[in-house]
């Protein structure tokens, strides 16, 4: 199959993804089996240290600055009414970030990560002075079930505004694990096609109640998502193409992120259904990006269980949330950074004078 | 069913457990339910919460000392070669935890916990300028395959042991939160035992590989337990009387720890397989305790399960983890602080101004 022409900076990044570093992890795997506890007793957190010292390339990884990018985009779809909520609640909620008042502030805060908020294309304004990034490309995305979502420049323009966005910060200041987070009333619907296409999976076994639609909602909506694959037909081997038909643009944002955050060893730590579906899109531009990526939770909406099984990744907890911003991934890299520490901080059988197994 | 006179310490801090506070946990839903993200949205995390309201009896609790008590113990049954380790490592161990090198100490630290070690009957002497809480019944307990563990009073003095442990740390600084550790080669045996009897399940069935025997030794162990239930005639009705004839001292201490905490409105955090046989134990004494517990991992140890499902309790996360000395309950502690901080710190609609669903 050809491959189409991709713009040159995705091409870079892509070229700049290099394998994780296994002969260090094996020598992780050496420490760890020398600390005071059974073989392999901390099992996944044990793993984790494992796999932030083959991506970062550092036998003894410590995380000074984690960081949430909580991307934020509207739909044209709301026009088919396929959410529980008006779409200014994007707008409103995205304020509500700015002002540390929502769930992933909250949790952030616990687990000493930062947020940082990006207008990926919200179909309204802020004020200037607003801690906000802005690389709105349009003022949300047009109608799937109409016809396609932006045109193919512009899906590589969300892509390349969440490569700049993940650089820029990581030269202010090293980042070593990020999560990804976003806002955009009716981005279930659209990750739900995506999740359709790219596993090819029948849309009624991803499509769920997003923010808590009800039975006659949830009808229209899995009409409408068959109807926008009908209508578009994306080519489920170029990501691109599926980004640019379905959308959206907080999508395209995270799907940067993650490319620009593997080309610079940096782990990245997946939300729930929508940073999945966004996790499914950039692996379809390069698998080199898989060995990156972290699953967090198993989150209620369905069809997430089957966008982690597509990306051969078990999820460390299902504590039943749903609500996305990067909740789930927050609480991920936390219990990541747990791991590294066991692998940093723990001392050896010969330190604390401990007979070994018989 | 007639009930054995307990001692009047035991049966005080029985009568002092209240049930939790139902009114309080409905005015905290009222709170959880106006916080800007969809209703029931953070799942588990908000039942945390609201749990964490009900036994507290504070509409906004807050978690200022959290403490996970490790308990160390020795067991007679290492006689009969059921353990990977010999029995000298649970002083070695316990030396390790009060110079903070072990799997505990790093992750208590990561969740800004304190680790309070105390010695219930480790074969062997401390230096007493060691920071650990000496409440020593003996050296070890007796063979379990030959005989009881210890005798009723020695039981009863186990459990008070923890109770008076609880009630000093709490008079000294309040606790919000505890976490139950232990430490003691051979205390998956034992479980075993005190679980198969507990939940009337077979031997085999409850039993698993510990700190990581072989096949053969699996053999031996299942026998030993077999041996063990049939020479004791533990009665499954008598929380004491199990805990006398298959033991532990460590065992008791956390039972004790349990009551205690109950009765204090404190609540409690199951770690893996041998806290959740104690829970066991004190939940035969009294079923009060049940609604202050929650359990935090699956550990891998077979029969954890079987456990958690006798005790009605879901676990948080399934992190292959098998170490024991609290690890698991301290990761739990985190992902409950989550949700506290959840109700008392995200902004409501209102505040928010925020349009709720239509």
């Amino acid at each position: 199959m050809t491959r189409k022409k991709m713009n040159n900076t995705i091409e870079d990044v892509i070229k700049d993804i290099q394998p994780i570093n296994y002969e260090l992890m094996e020598n992780a795997q050496g420490i760890l089996d020398d600390l005071t506890k059974p073989k392999g007793s901390l099992g996944r957190l044990e793993d984790f240290a494992k796999k932030i010292v083959g991506i970062s390339g550092v036998l003894h990884p410590e995380f000074h600055r984690k960081v949430i990018f909580v991307m934020a985009g509207d739909h044209g779809v709301i026009e088919e009414d396929v959410s529980a909520y008006p779409q200014e609640v994007t707008l409103q909620m995205v304020h509500n970030f700015v002002q540390g008042g929502a769930g992933i502030n909250v949790l952030a805060k616990h687990v000493g990560a930062e947020v940082i908020v990006v207008d990926m294309g919200i179909a309204g304004n802020f004020s200037p002075k607003m801690n906000i990034i802005n690389k709105k490309i349009h003022f949300g995305t047009k109608n799937i079930a109409k016809g396609p979502a932006m045109n193919r420049e512009e899906a590589e323009s969300s892509i390349i505004a969440g490569i700049e966005i993940l650089r820029e910060e990581n030269q202010k200041n090293k980042i070593d694990i990020i999560g990804l987070g976003e806002m955009g009333i009716c981005n279930t619907t659209v990750s739900s096609a995506i999740v359709a296409c790219l596993t090819k999976t029948d849309v009624e076994k991803v499509t769920g109640f997003g923010t808590g639609i009800s039975n006659k909602q949830i009808r229209k909506k899995i009409y409408t998502i068959r109807k926008a694959l009908n209508v578009n037909k994306p080519n489920p081997n170029d990501g691109i193409d599926v980004l640019s038909k379905i959308g959206g643009f907080e999508i395209g944002g995270l799907v940067g992120c993650i490319l620009a955050a593997a080309s610079l060893q940096i782990p990245i730590v997946i939300d729930g259904f929508i940073s999945s579906a966004s996790a499914l899109v950039a692996g379809t531009i390069t698998p080199k990006v898989y060995d990156y990526l972290f699953s967090s939770h198993n989150s209620v909406e369905k069809g997430h269980e089957i966008a982690l099984n597509h990306l051969k990744k078990t999820p460390m907890f299902d504590l039943q949330m749903r609500l996305g911003e990067g909740t789930g991934a927050v609480l991920g890299i936390n219990l990541i950074e747990a791991g590294i520490k066991i692998l940093n901080q723990m001392s050896t059988f010969s330190q604390a004078k401990i007979k070994r197994k018989e």
